[in-house]
């Protein structure tokens, strides 16, 4: 059987009963487990991770979007998040078998049932984009209100299914598909925030860094430290060793060590292996050498 | 569920029907699972790797002792692997949930049963041991051959269930229980076997290097290089990457750099990801953040 990873994150991050509400239909749908669920009452967004099938996620997602669309209005929603939907945003990740095609194939069969069933209208990114492939910052830019308003008058903002116009309280959602990111922070033994920013400008691929790296400086001195904040988005290509050799190398140059690191959520246990085998410098190593996973290859056969 | 790793060792590395029995044996005992075998001609013997309860192994394991002691005559076995028994020796690995008492308690059910049900001689290691730890090599001493005639003169070398004698044709049985072991071995650039033996020396507790670390230098030379051999008995005491480094300094104190190393058969999953955490230098990671391993327990629960 196939399965992906979901991540949907839904803009309420304050009323307990709503997300808990929210978690069930993932909880309780046959072929879907609920892996985590974070939710931040400033952001007023929570965040949960499921694991299943393409056709449970799908049920359960439509069944939160329902819950969503009567307890969720987003001309009464304050938050520090950037959002545009009840449902905001919602990647497919393929696991195990599954490909980067089918991930986009199950992104598509929900962003249409979401129309069909619940007039929500759809924008697809990432790797399930119509055309050229587009993230989500430039589809939600200018949030709710602004995008509500710019569809009235820009073709080229208005949804990839449904609309023109946006639902008048759920707003509409960014479905996609994309490989596993990871949240990495390097920190910095130093109190000076221009070390860390020269070091995420470094190393990020938008300003001529390591391609599939996006990093911010973060100011952690309340902590004794300063931080370079990454998201890794393709640890295949380019794995989280590389990040962090990059960043200890650039932190020596201007005298600062690094401290220590930390990995936010959940990480794939190949991304884990890939830093073991390099620091060991194995030669020939292979995953089904790991115990668990000889097992739990065992255990489905 | 408890469960267990063991590593049942026949002396038998020739005749493929006879491995097969054998290994049919684990194959098909319902609660267990062959998740390895090996053999070889030259040492005349086949290492299998079983995992599942203690009922279970302990019953697949009565019923390959009962083909071995059929099948496998000591008096006529040939190979370069010392050996004194048809089944030479069988620990116990706790896993998961299971403790090193249950692991002992299994051990200890499966002598009984060895010597009640098919009259195997049967002696206690490692954790096993009755009164003081005993190793392999002690017990095993001189081979079938010599601990034959030692048991008929010396009560310290007589089986600790059963015997006096040792079975005619079958020999005696080790069985025991121990953490996993890992086979980590670190080729040098370097044809000097001089350094090699060096710095297995230096690593190995026996002659005052670090604790739970066995270590001999292998004439890899046609290889264009040098072995450092080691074998881990405790990498939760003494972990991959503190025998890594150990080896790497003294390399580098001969001018010998590190060439490569690798991991022979089965490793610990937490093992694996301690180096991961050691080089990365992560702060608060904890295993469930790998998304296999969330996955696994959820799919448990």
């Amino acid at each position: 059987m196939k399965r992906f990873e979901i991540v949907p994150n839904f803009s309420e991050g304050r009323r307990q009963d709503v997300i808990e509400a929210l978690c069930r239909c993932y909880r309780e749908q046959p072929g879907s487990i609920l892996l985590d669920y974070e939710f931040d009452a400033d952001h007023n967004r929570c965040v949960l991770t499921a694991v299943g099938s393409a056709d449970a996620l799908i049920d359960a997602t439509l069944a939160a979007c329902r819950i969503a669309r009567e307890k969720i209005d987003l001309n009464h929603h304050e938050g520090g998040h950037p959002r545009m939907g009840a449902l905001d945003v919602l990647p497919f990740l393929p696991l195990e078998d599954a490909t980067m095609e089918d991930a986009v194939a199950a992104a598509r069969m929900l962003g249409q049932r979401l129309w069909d069933e619940l007039r929500i209208p759809v924008y697809f990114y990432e790797e399930a984009s119509l055309g050229r492939k587009r993230l989500l910052p430039e589809i939600r830019k200018g949030n709710f209100e602004g995008l509500r308003e710019a569809v009235k008058t820009d073709p080229s903002r208005r949804p990839d299914i449904g609309g023109p116009d946006l639902h008048e309280t759920f707003g509409a959602s960014v479905i996609g598909a994309r490989k596993p990111l990871v949240a990495f922070n390097v920190y910095l033994q130093s109190l000076d925030m221009e070390i860390a920013k020269a070091i995420a400008k470094a190393v990020r691929e938008s300003s001529g860094g390591l391609r599939n790296v996006r990093a911010i400086a973060i100011d952690t001195t309340a902590q004794g430290t300063v931080q370079v904040s990454m998201n890794l988005v393709d640890v295949e290509q380019t794995p989280i060793f590389r990040a962090y050799e990059f960043v200890a190398a650039e932190a020596a140059h201007y005298g600062a060590a690094v401290s220590h690191a930390e990995i936010v959520g959940l990480v794939p246990l190949s991304a884990m292996l890939a830093v073991a085998e390099r620091s060991l410098r194995l030669r020939g190593f292979y995953d089904q050498q790991v115990l668990e996973v000889r097992l739990a290859r065992e255990e489905k056969a």
